[in-house]
């Protein structure tokens, strides 16, 4: 789902309280209608949006009843900044993503989860809450890693920014954030940053010259 | 800001467009009016409800003409999930903030950003570069290693309601997770998850009788 479509689903308070009470538990259209103080037919409008987004799915019971319930997992992040506005949207990354590929980060449960989906006694439900506990606290502390990343992407930014100076600070900032990914041309530069090669040009002549970066060919790296 | 307030915001598609453009540079209504094709009156609108929230703020120029640029860094994670629907907004951690009391979790940065504050030399861009470029690879793995672990939790709670069964699935296995955290008492749980100590009270005596629980005096455990 694109990350606009989710946000404006979100961004209705009555779909938000629809959302909160199907994950405790799925329900009829006028047990949502009761809970929300909401007419049966604005339930249902809000239903079909929800519905078709594929957030939810509905079902019949014996007596034929439609019910709902959320049908997938889905998370949403969004990034307000001097520097950005981004939002990224995503579904749960499979169980055999290898985690391990981090470069800079390194997880180690207290409790071992990886037999989970295979071996696991599926009747030992002590270890599997243990396990379980053990992901929800490591997924608390990724997320106060990434306050702490953000706060400092933020202000490095700015020193950065600071440090250039000049009217195109935030190009210079973004050309040489690029370089410290990697030795680069200047096409694939005006291709990544949407700026003509002339200006592109123009700025990596003045690096050079300030000693900052080093060209070599048609490829240019930050001197390091 | 509230999480709600901030859905409410960014449930508008122009809205979104005007942050998005004043990631990119501070702007003058005109300015943002021309670009998103939209009157300025309606631009103004927006303007001021994202400025009422403290989102974006104004000076003047030298001419005595206003401009807006985004005021402050913050964050927002929703996660939705057929046990859950959560929102999250939170400002960008200190960089006083002691990440390595993470338990499960280990941050080696390829370059050092410790000194980022106080001691570098602010003329020095190549390792300011450097240094951003790092928290920002970082950035990209806390938000993948987010999403294995918001896949586990599901794929855990799944097979958790599933080995608990019956009607009152959802509620054993959110005790169960309670006494993951550690020794409680009845009347702990009964106010964290808002349920009457009776019903807690009924469900512990199962649990003891199955051999998952201990009880010591007050105190419940799990059989580990």
């Amino acid at each position: 789902m694109e990350s606009a479509e989710f946000l404006d689903l979100l961004g209705n308070a009555n779909r938000r309280r629809i959302l909160r009470l199907l994950a405790e538990r799925p329900c009829y259209v006028t047990e949502i209608s009761e809970f929300l103080g909401v007419s049966p037919k604005a339930v249902i409008d809000h239903l079909r949006k929800l519905e078709e987004a594929g957030l939810i799915e509905s079902r019949t019971d014996e007596k034929r009843r439609k019910y709902f319930s959320i049908a997938r997992h889905i998370r949403l992040e969004v990034t307000v900044s001097p520097y950005e506005f981004g939002t990224k949207s995503a579904y749960p990354a499979s169980s055999r993503l290898d985690i391990t590929s981090c470069r800079q980060l390194r997880i180690d449960l207290d409790k071992d989860i990886d037999e989970t989906d295979q071996d696991r006694d599926p009747d030992d439900i002590v270890s599997l809450a243990e396990a379980l506990h053990s992901v929800e606290t490591l997924e608390n502390e990724l997320s106060l890693a990434q306050r702490w990343a953000q706060g400092r992407i933020t202000e490095l930014r700015r020193l950065l920014e600071n440090a250039v100076g000049g009217e195109n600070s935030r190009l210079l900032t973004n050309i040489l954030l690029e370089l410290a990914e990697g030795p680069t041309e200047v096409e694939v530069l005006s291709r990544k940053l949407e700026v003509p090669p002339r200006v592109i040009d123009d700025i990596l002549d003045d690096l050079v010259e300030d000693g900052v970066v080093t060209r070599d060919g048609h490829e240019y790296r930050l001197e390091t």
